[in-house]
């Protein structure tokens, strides 16, 4: 179960990833709190992340979706990846918005798991809603 | 119905909309081929394109299915965003990868229509299968 | 609004549609509860829906929940039907057991909605998870 | 592979899965062809199978789908169950008409497998699109 992972744990596991994630620092994310299983992050989203309809370009608001879903996987330390996801985009997007994504665990099996991410605004309008399904491909660590 | 446009029209509609597409072209997304309600698009994944577990983030291949997405339902030029997408990821992807994206119409109404994604690699492995459903926001120009 | 359409004129909607309901009457769905956008409903499982591996069909789980999502995007009295759903199942459910489908709205545009739909069994256990999108095909009644 | 599955074996699996689906047959469902991987079936709308807005229940075009899923999924006699799915309704249905569902496999890992179904009328219009995701839950039969 999530809850008997502690804390601290959690976010070693999220940061030794964070680490080397090079994309999610590429796009600006930021880490803004880990809990097991749950997970806070933001992106501000930059003029060179806009489409041709001059909104950010759907593609990045699931980046940062699926990177929160990947951190909230990944918080008991085993290696876990994204079998699966969808979004649905529900207001638009501009640039110098500031995106806060939250991944909350909706259920776990021994190796799948479903997430559910609400990305909000600055204003708090949730803009885009994102389920992902996780795959575990390694072992939990020995303790 | 698509096949009434004409695949220069098509082209042009989808040029204008890749040129102020920044998002797109910061990511490297090329576009390869263009019909009617059909798009082929590439990217080369950049080593900061990469995960924490040393692979594409998903997020970067989604943003190359949506892209060749957006790109299919804008060409007979009438403003047409995404509303909802779904992705499956079927093989890891690395840096230095070359993926190509294929779009193509399923099926569309009035205002709403599906559409398919289908992402390879370079070997032509199939790594990714993306269906997008997109909402016209404008009406059909004066032709 | 959802919350200015009265309780009474939801209800009233509802059993409308319940009551020319063919198939949720024949499947045994029962609806226990009504609020503006959102219903509650539920279906003992019988011996005849069960399939080959001896647990219910998959698709009498979804018409539950899809009925639910029906009755809980059409409480304001506006025609609307599911444009799409997805669904995740959870786990197993066997004859005799009874399910409780509870369906409330995630988000609303003019003409689109989102719903959500958790289905659980007689001990609480959740068994299934789906999302519908509605789309309007009527107009409001005039008040 | 799929491929090295007699054609006959398929028949085989798929039958005496059949025989045990007592919520197939209950909807009329019947199977038209079965190859490894691939399974086209057919149901009659029946009267009861109406909703309230006089059409046929959305579930029930769901559940046509996902029998058919289930066949092609078990095709090769491993236990295989659906773990998702998601459906998308291109047009209404009504009392009387013939239904057909084609499922074909999209893509398989040792467990995993992704099926697409299309379930068209009488006059060939595409009806709905489905897809599902499988996991097998037994290990292969000694051949």
């Amino acid at each position: 179960m999530s809850e008997s992972v502690s804390v601290e744990r959690a976010r070693q596991a999220v940061q030794a990833l964070y680490d080397g994630d090079r994309a999610s620092r590429m796009l600006g994310i930021r880490i803004e709190e880990v809990q097991p299983g749950h997970v806070r992050a933001s992106m501000e989203v930059r003029p060179d992340m806009t489409n041709g309809h001059g909104i950010c370009h759907g593609g990045l608001i699931f980046a940062l979706a699926d990177s929160t879903f990947a951190f909230a996987c990944n918080t008991e330390g085993v290696p876990t990846v994204a079998a699966a996801a969808s979004i649905d985009f529900l207001a638009p997007v501009r640039a110098g918005d500031v995106l806060t994504a939250v991944a909350t665990e909706l259920w776990r099996s021994r190796r799948a798991g479903l997430f559910e991410v609400t990305v909000t605004n600055q204003e708090g309008t949730r803009v885009a809603l994102f389920r992902g399904r996780s795959h575990r491909i390694g072992e939990a660590p020995a303790s």
